[in-house]
């Protein structure tokens, strides 16, 4: 342990990167491992930090706290305490809370780092959780991320997200403060723990069945109303797909770590094992989801493609009636208004009326051939 | 179990959505787990529930019963009893039957949650198998899906159907009723369990071929009487197969779950586990056929697509060929049409005739050209 | 074993159905399982059953039975016995060998189901094969099969084929009869099983081969006589591919099953368990080779309407460059062919011959900037 | 082993097969296993065999064998042999060998069925490799294949080739012959088994260079020149791929099973074994760099395709430019080419004038409106 | 070892080869292993050797070094030694610092072989790591390697670059000279060897990232600009994500081996264990970003196609509407143009207006024809 305070101390300034991601990584590549750096443009200048503490019935503590040596007293209390953190840009309070609640150095670059792909860690004293909140933003159909890292301990829950604004923990909270009998109040840390998870996994199944609507709505215009060219719109569905994919796939393999961890490191979420169990099918169900939309996006795609060479194969039939019926016709009227000297049949009385049935004829005899070959 | 029965006295309300999913999933997310609340419309305003009671020759009562409490008494006995459900969105009668036959609360949510993943679960004492009952509506071409989740405890056994409309389980209801020395009847409840979901597999086969034969005609259609754009119908099919894979699929993994499961969970199907690798084979055929479907659904797109292109050449060909032969003829017709006062060959005897014959030669030698080109 | 006999006992009727693939899987689906009901067309009405007893050089006989008890006595001889019966459907046959071989409910109904998928299955005294027999029609391009099931017991190998007409196995009986001092007549009943088996997944090759023969000539004309579209003829060949790799695959996992079946189950087979080994190398390279034709025949494809989009953008190109060189001519002789009594340049001297400089000028810019444009 | 020379002596005839491969494998297929027959057309007529003996620094003979007795002496001797046969269409030499050195049936036929799929057996006192020889013939772009099988026993190395034109081993015979204290004079025959193992898989990675070259220079050729239709070629280049990967990838499998192989069987190559792993590198690379020029071949297919599509886009935009500027204008002059009578325009002054003007502009107009829409 | 010395001794001479790839391979095919051949153009003439020797406060030095004998000095120290060679083409170099650090022949041979695929390997006295050191050159829209070799030693740790140009170590060196309390200087060689995978990995990502962005303005201006043909910057994208992939994917399963080998041969990695597990989540980071970067390249080109598609289509109308109502037009101007001297129509007075009108008409309706199937 020692060694990671040496490291910490060693450190005297915690840059604080706004610019944009590619610096950021050539500025982390080559940097000390455990090195406290916040990858990404703050998206709030102020942090909030929010305690829970609660037991059964009698005890519940809700508050803001300004200080974030505030929150040290709790760490030893029997009762459970949530501490949230809302804004992890600044990075020095993310240290002292760190510090204090012995985290391990390369914990704390994960939560700082918000490129983090979700992953779960086991370390002596707690269990480290990286998960990304999806938010669909209808209006300017885009999926939108934040990334929360929940810890667990003995007797205390810690949760980083990047910010400030809404997140899917307000009905838990609601179900903290209202009922004192329910079962959340009555258990451990462990199931608030699981309750978290739950409801970021649970707003996966949001998003997607959101995509999912939008994507059934092209889906019809496509088939039905042919307007319009979609190719820019399915392409940015997939990215939106590729990005919850992305996203929401590693969660299945933390959960199964979590579910075959058997160690000592394990110990904290054996009460909740049956609960987790069914985090996985939820999980797998997501990916189901999304798989099959991505599936849905790619057949659209070759359902448009090939209505699309059917239509131009009907335009370009029109196009060939058209022209095969009138230019033997145009070349016939061109002939007799030329202005040879010597041209009998011009002369001739019935000449012109002979060929317009000449042209009647060649034009008929085209248009049967076109209804037989079914191009009309 | 304290824990559970406090957590579901704990809930005063049962919100029973009738809206669409989306809404459902909102609501959802971010609730307890446990809490019951159904998902989908409600197919039926009535919920029917049916007890079959029997044993070897002697005991067979089969009645409608109209107030749950009326089938308590047969938990108890030694015959076999199967406890049919038609219609779950009365949530309470689920509740009810669920906290009488010690039925965990995550199990009873999974029932009333009609978007269930098919899985199987053991518990203490039962085995909880949640199946989609697929039908190939042929008159609109479409595969409709119901849920049914099946409950085998010691003596008895549940279903649970979102819908009162008829089922796959008839057959195995007249043989119970008609053939007093039948297998069946002879058999405990792990065998009464086996055949409700043989029932359901076999069922799926039925499907499977059902879109099979159609897939077929429309092959037929496509590759000898080339009439029409099947895209449209190929998409449909693609949905209706990726719909049965996405439903059928997740059953491999429940079967071989059950095969592989030595524990206590899994004594309640042991004298069935013959059968049950049967079931296995049905369900790789099953999941080999519908990817047997889904292939060549995509070869018969590509095949269109192909054929359609080498029409497409073939109309841009004969354009190309009735352009090219008479637009140069055109010129020249146009030439001899202009009005200079200077143009000696209108004056000559022969001239009319002399651009007749250059005119046949010109039509002539593009054709010939053609004709090597092997475009005619 | 009392259960499955009255099981047996209890079906009065054998339900012999000739109608269509989709209908029989009505029926069996929610029939009891063990029910035999023959599914397929009856291929012939015939059933013939012949027997070949043997060991080493004295005993050999050959005879067809008419009766089915006459094969009984051979079950306990010491000598090795091979039932052959050619034709399933008349479902007494196979139940009455059945019930004397002591065959399980499951394994009968396996035998008639025609519909089987290739399979393994281990019983207390027999280990039961089902395999497809494949046979290349070149005349009609198109692949059949057959189902063999093959029954290995201690001294008796049986065999069922739906059809009486010609299988792999002539040569096998030819040695059998010919060579007494043969390995056939001095090994046990595993090694003519092992030797049907072998016989089976020769005659894959067979057929890979006969399909890769002609898709090798398929593409020779594709690529170097560019004639006719292949698209059908891909088509199907295709789809006799995606047959042949259904009907092998499985094999893998048959042979694969039986070299890990440690058990007692499958004693009966360790004597050939080195020839078992090198089935394994002739079923995989079945299926790589049939991988290879699949892939060859996408390729194919891919190939074509590549070329096929060269030509249209040949043919495009040779539209294009008439049209952009005869356009402006015509109009220009079009200017020319007006009837104003004010056009100066007609009553010209030379004008007739400048406008022919102005064309052919035009011309051959238009012919030059082609000829940049690599479209010449 | 008495039954497996029982079976050798029963042959009388040695069926050398030189027709197509249909032919052969519907000759072996339903053959009793263990027959020698040569699959494949006879590469040469003669037949070399060659005995290497040596040890360390003293002992060192090469020879040409012409009755194949005379090498029977090398088989006890302490020093390592290694027999290479030349030429395996004679299979009375291989079947004479083959007693000589205890092989077994299965295996001999190994080695003479050429179209034998790479592959490993251990048995008692020898390790059986059988692999492909691949060169690139530049000159006709094609990758060409041979078969060689190799046989370690205790001091001796076998290897048997279809052909006796060159091989990869000249390089070990000159540093067998040059370097009395090199490595290879002075290790066991495991170290000469595994330098020939070595020899060809270093040999594969000279063919995948050499296809990766002429890849490399067609596909400057279609980005940068963009010259010709390239499709023939790629589906060519992806054939031999295709062949090289069919070939290599089973290389993979056996150094696996070689390295797993714990039992008696492995002894041989304990002392290699470091070795060993080492060719399991260079096979993974050989199969990466196969699959990166497949990816690479159909990446260019893809680009090429996307390259002509917009080429037929720009060749459609210039003909429908032409097309749409001149046709209004041809109508316009036509009009003033009709006879009327009546036709005030004609007898004006300035009408000539006026109708260029309004020709002019008509074509400006259009002109404009192309270049806004990006077609010009 | 006496062996390997041997081996060693026995070559004179180290073929330095300057000529291309394919020649180099074909030199190296067909040697004896463990011969030290320089492969690839050797990228500078001279070859820089560095030593950086520390341990917590006190010692640390730094120096260039001239003669390779004049770090023998170091292996023999307490204090951790880094050895650092650039310039891997003086083969001489590899061998002495080899031999005298008792590197395997084998080990030697990958050290110089610069097409070395990327593996790990673990020796009884040391660790030895093969990777690629990757730079995106912005400029040149390129993706450069080079080949980074790293030996872990009880207290020493070589590193062999092919380049004496900078790489991703020098934010290491500059810790390593400027915190004499850092956690570095306080720790074995195993953190410092941790290190150095480390900066090679996070530069990786600083590649990924280079290449995504630029792939998002080419995004961009394929979506919303339409403009130029991105055919062949995509293929080069996809080629360098390739080339990306090729190098970064065997960095998974070097970090899994190390993880994973719990023998003795791992024992210089314990503890830096928990880092290790680190980089496996960065490279598993790197890994799917590439693979999203693939997949959205591949995404580009068919929304590419698809665009396009459209724009064909779009053309094709243009073209279709004006020649259809232009050529009946032109046909009936050409029709009152003809000279017969029996035409009445051309002799009335209104013929001349009423053409008009049936020539507006007959545009119009075409006009109103197109409007109606939504082609204008």
């Amino acid at each position: 342990m020692a060694n990671y305070l040496l490291l910490l101390i060693s450190k005297q300034v915690f840059i604080i990167m706004k610019t944009n991601r590619l610096k950021n990584q050539q500025a982390i590549a080559g940097q000390a491992p455990g090195t406290l750096t916040y990858v990404g443009a703050a998206k709030s200048s102020k942090v909030d930090i929010t305690v829970i503490d609660y037991d059964g019935v009698e005890v519940f503590e809700e508050k803001v706290i300004s200080d974030v040596r505030n929150c040290y007293d709790y760490k030893e209390k029997e009762s459970v305490t949530w501490l949230n953190i809302d804004g992890i840009h600044d990075v020095r309070i993310v240290k002292t809370l760190g510090m204090y609640f012995n985290l391990h150095p390369l914990l704390m670059e994960d939560i700082v780092n918000t490129h983090q792909r979700p992953k779960v860690e086991f370390y002596e004293d707690n269990i480290f959780v990286v998960m990304k909140m999806l938010t669909y933003k209808k209006a300017i159909k885009k999926v939108e991320v934040e990334q929360v890292s929940l810890i667990l301990g003995k007797n205390y829950v810690l949760s980083f997200q990047e910010d400030i604004e809404g997140d899917a923990f307000e009905n838990i909270r609601e179900r903290l403060r209202k009922k004192p009998n329910g079962k959340v109040r009555n258990s451990d840390s462990a199931y608030l723990f699981y309750l978290l998870m739950d409801a970021i996994i649970d707003n996966y199944m949001v998003v997607v069945e959101g995509v999912s609507e939008e994507l059934e709505q092209l889906e019809d215009k496509i088939i039905h109303e042919s307007a319009g060219d979609p190719t820019k719109a399915l392409h940015k569905f997939k990215r939106q797909l590729t990005f919850v994919r992305k996203n929401t796939r590693p969660v299945r393999e933390i959960i199964n770590n979590i579910i075959r961890e058997e160690d000592d490191a394990g110990k904290f979420l054996k009460s909740v094992h049956l609960y987790i169990r069914d985090l996985y099918d939820h999980t797998i169900q997501v990916i189901d989801n999304t798989d099959s939309l991505v599936d849905m996006n790619s057949n659209l795609l070759d359902t448009y493609l090939s209505m699309l060479s059917n239509k131009t194969n009907d335009v370009m039939k029109v196009l060939t009636i058209f022209s095969t019926i009138f230019m033997p016709l145009t070349f016939i009227v061109g002939v007799y208004g030329m202005n040879f000297d010597e041209m009998p049949e011009v002369h001739t009385k019935y000449g012109y009326y002979i060929i317009w049935i000449v042209m009647i004829s060649t034009a008929s005899i085209l248009f049967y051939y076109f209804r037989r070959k079914r191009w009309l």
